[in-house]
């Protein structure tokens, strides 16, 4: 078994690295691999995703992302950006079923902006499509408006597709998934406006038909970003594209006051995966050692149970994660007063103790 | 000058009646005609947007607009739902510009979803392109995926546009507001993935360079929709494309706990606009007599200010309001321990004695 660790930017160096430590402490029999990835790639290579990079990152059976992105790289050119390389690992590698679980943890309840009983014991899971949708249709690009009001005007334009198996896919993933769970499923669409998300909304329905023992509601993504706010507790599966996705995922992360410590997981069909912390690169606080790094040890975790058939493994590493949080070690994102303030390497090592 | 009063569905025209009930307490010179939209104009016309209507809308200084929508029109074909009224309404009269107030009332702070001491004395402006994007964007529809993984599989597609004097002429809308207010602009934009946004981006930048006593920033739609749950009132004007602002004018509407609160604004560039309340027709509780009438009665207050040039009446009418808190009425939407509980018609009427 091989995992390809990428740490990035910003952040990403340090959070890996304690990941790293974490999974070495563990003892199971697996290779890691490194290399360069966002930022750190193009200052290196010229290129954010360079070809030794991703040849790693389609050999190995799992990756362990970082967090890619400086605001330094915002000047150039978009095939250039440091973000451009998580999007050509998740197109590349067929990496379509993203989940993101919005857990408020127990003793971090305090840490959300929501009224505490809105949230104690709040576990949506969130499974965003990642390889269709907006993101990648084609066609794209700026041109002189072809017609409308302003024809002849500079104009820019992207596509949003998405074809019956890529929708069919990701709702078996999400069925499946609510079959491990509460079997309640919510799809958000837009199918009131858009054509893609009536196609979507329609698929849905017909390989509903297949999990009869799971049930299903739709709604608009509109009304969904107001119900995750007004009612959390409310979902617990939420799948849908790969735009709404990104903005209601990250909507749910921060719900929880704990988007330090969640983890996510991209899959493709094959079981190979991308682990990645739901937070980003944070360049501000880069360097500095005081990073939270248990999101990407508990997305070391996910890679375990998901990718590894670690199961036990990954069970090992929760409970250490949930120990340090009961012995009151914070980092100072989640830190509150009467727990104790330590640095990413320190909890990193605190961990390992647990373990 | 005249009104076109357009209450649609569900709750519409119970809310709608009491905001013409308050508008005619005012005594001042202007003529209110009604017409059907919406299920409601489907139901009797066979369309949601009858051309006598429309005719009606057009010769209008202004339309009070209620709500549309039922579950009961959901099997319908998507142009005879009722959603398609207010898109054709925005569309056909060019109403570009929305705005939609996130207010927090100091009265009912208790009603967010999030702590007291982040919503207290919430007050932001999202101002949402309305004519544009991918609502409107040619072409759409389904077909065989030309091209892709899934080449040749049934397919549907929307296309995402803005051109340049699009993206210019709702900047300068949001620049000037900005002057009236904190001087504080953010632009939400998605330029790390999407041409369209990378356009926008541009776009706004060199438009500011017209504003340089107003401070711009820009932030991603997905970072948006986290800090608008972190730190609500770091903001000030927001503003952003017609998909965004649906999904980001919900979420801060719902923040702010007082949704049935808050009015909205539709403005042409002849300052014809349509006014209506930011949430629903919400059909579960229509015909009670227990909607909230106040977003609507706000709303007619907006009419007066920008497109019927009666800044004194649209004071009055938010005066009275704010009397009628003060007084400790609330509908069972905005309702706590302490107040008084009334009906959609109390409201109305005590916002009528108040004036
Ligand atoms: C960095 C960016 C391209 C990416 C996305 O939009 O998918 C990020 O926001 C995410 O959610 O992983
Ligand atoms: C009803 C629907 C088409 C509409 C929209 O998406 O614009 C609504 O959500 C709104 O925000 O006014």
């Amino acid at each position: 078994m091989k995992i390809a660790v990428l740490p990035g930017d910003g952040i990403g160096t340090e959070i890996v690295a304690e990941a790293v430590k974490v999974l070495k402490t563990l003892d199971l029999k697996f290779e890691m691999e490194s290399a360069l990835v966002g930022g750190a790639a193009y200052d290196a290579h010229g290129h954010p995703l360079p070809e030794s990079t991703l040849k790693l990152a389609k050999e190995a059976d799992a990756i362990l992302f970082g967090a890619v992105g400086d605001w330094k790289y915002d000047k150039l050119d978009r095939p250039l950006r440091p973000e451009q390389a998580i999007l050509g690992l998740r197109k590349n590698l067929g990496l379509f079923a993203n989940f993101r679980p919005a857990i408020c943890y127990e003793q971090l309840v305090g840490a959300s902006s929501l009224k505490p009983e809105l949230v104690a014991g709040l576990d949506i899971l969130i499974i965003r499509e990642l390889t269709g949708d907006i993101y990648f249709g084609q066609p794209r690009g700026r041109r002189e408006a072809p017609d409308g009001e302003f024809k002849g005007a500079p104009e820019a334009f992207d596509t949003m597709r998405y074809t019956k198996p890529e929708i069919e896919r990701i709702a078996h993933v999400a069925f499946q998934a609510a079959r491990k769970r509460n079997k309640k499923v919510t799809s958000v669409d837009k199918a009131n406006v858009l054509e893609t998300f009536q196609f979507w909304k329609d698929t849905v329905i017909e390989v509903h038909a297949q999990y009869p023992d799971v049930a299903l509601e739709h709604m608009y993504v509109d009304n969904a970003a107001m119900q995750l706010v007004k009612n959390p507790k409310a979902f617990d599966v939420v799948f849908t594209g790969n735009m709404f996705g990104d903005i209601l995922s990250d909507e749910a992360s921060m719900l929880t006051g704990s988007i330090g410590m969640l983890p996510s997981a991209s899959l493709n069909s094959k079981n190979q995966g991308l682990y990645e912390p739901s937070h980003g690169s944070a360049p501000d606080i880069a360097g500095k050692g005081i990073a939270n790094p248990l999101a990407t040890i508990l997305s070391a975790a996910m890679m375990l149970r998901f990718s590894l058939n670690q199961e036990e493994a990954a069970q090992r590493i929760e409970a250490a994660v949930q120990k340090v949080l009961a012995q009151g070690l914070r980092t100072g994102d989640i830190w509150s007063e009467g727990t104790t303030k330590v640095g990413t390497a320190q909890m990193g090592d605190a961990v390992v103790k647990a373990l």
